[in-house]
């Protein structure tokens, strides 16, 4: 399983990703689901990546191979992030139809989904999720983020507190509280956990942060996040019990 | 989608349930999950349901049957709670079966999860999960509380805060907040809201509540929450923007 968030507000972008990859629950590995492209000056693209990790190596690595080889269609040719959320669709399927009709078994899964974010040219800056069919949507003003793996567990959090005019630290910060809440939930969601923030129109990627398991910053976070919920819980006014009435016996 | 949860702490029973029930989303009724059964003087049980409404209705509608014709295994017969959880297990695939098996089509969902949860006589009280498949669960002391239906954006909050020695007021007040959690992601988890708290040794059920959507307690309890998690969000140590590292272009 995987969890990777993008936040697309009114500052710029914010992408988390977590990094555990497992083939059944014994073979556990590390692997970054955050993919840069080097690009033309007037575009900044990232990539996170979810589902079965043949077919998105496969799929990333046919992203750089068109782009080197300056196919007719590549991520240097695209004038708008749509274009690369359909681009990306269509290598996608390929992927997983080649990998499922040479030899899958039954129950093989070579599903994979991705969202890709960023800016190109004049347009502002945006994220696409691309489901495992090849089709794709955006965020919009009343729901500024995307998620893809595990979202049950953290989205509660997201929907709180992102919304358009949230500055990208408070973004930032949102996310690796939902990060942490999957992590809680899900022993196939694990450190490091990367981060990303993109300021809109810098179109650059100066700000990126690798927290590992043991990291100091990632263990305050946790514990003083568990003491304020605590808090929060504590705080709360109780139902009254005088209301309390029998339940009476069903037949 | 339903949204039950049975918490068995040292003190009691907490058992809530949601009441909204779906076939399809543009058919939307409401139906209490929580079924309580008369039984002899040294038991009490209480049984919450999820999944197919026909099923489950089928299953309590056998339950109450073999209790009224005095059959050769009914509530009025166990000894022990896991005895019920067998043979609700039982109940449960016969009526799966028979509504599969007789004309049902291939996207035809008949599966039903179930908890039973009370006391039998000298036993501590306690519950089951009984799964689709008719095997069961019952809790541990780590992990004091089962749920059925909708259970992801729930948990956390459970996770957290639900130990053995938890009283039963603060387990109430959780399970409420839990329930506030998913009733506001799912849109198949709806009010009313039952709660029913059981004292150990009690043998009755004297303590029961039922939150409808307006109810003044439950509205100023999610008002509540979503004021302290924002206060207990805003209170969190912001990362240190000076250890932010330019993200590497790839190839």
């Amino acid at each position: 399983m995987t969890y990777c968030i993008a936040v697309s507000v009114d500052e710029g972008l914010v992408l988390t990703s977590d990094s555990r990859t497992n083939a059944g629950i014994d073979n556990v590995s590390i692997y970054s689901k955050m993919h840069v492209f080097a690009t033309l000056e007037d575009r900044k693209l990232i990539l996170l990546s979810a589902g079965n990790l043949a077919t998105t190596q496969a799929v990333v690595e046919q992203l750089r191979r068109d782009k080197r080889e300056n196919a007719l269609v590549n991520l240097n040719s695209m004038q708008y992030l749509s274009e690369a959320a359909d681009y990306l669709g269509r290598v996608s399927i390929e992927k997983q139809k080649r990998h499922t009709e040479e030899g899958g078994q039954s129950s093989f899964n070579a599903t994979a989904t991705f969202i890709i974010a960023g800016q190109v040219g004049a347009e502002p800056p945006g994220a696409y999720l691309i489901y495992a069919e090849g089709n794709s949507i955006t965020t919009s003003r009343q729901t500024p983020y995307l998620q893809i793996g595990e979202s049950k567990y953290g989205k509660p959090i997201l929907d709180r507190f992102v919304k358009m005019s949230t500055p990208l630290d408070e973004a930032g910060l949102c996310s690796l509280i939902s990060m942490d809440s999957t992590i809680r939930s899900n022993a196939s969601v694990g450190s490091p956990v990367e981060l990303l923030v993109y300021r809109k129109d810098s179109f650059c990627f100066e700000e990126y942060y690798c927290f590992d398991a043991d990291d100091e910053y990632l263990l305050l976070l946790k514990r003083r996040w568990h003491e304020e919920l605590r808090n929060a819980f504590i705080a709360l006014p109780h139902y009254d019990r005088s209301l309390a009435k029998p339940l009476r016996d069903g037949l």
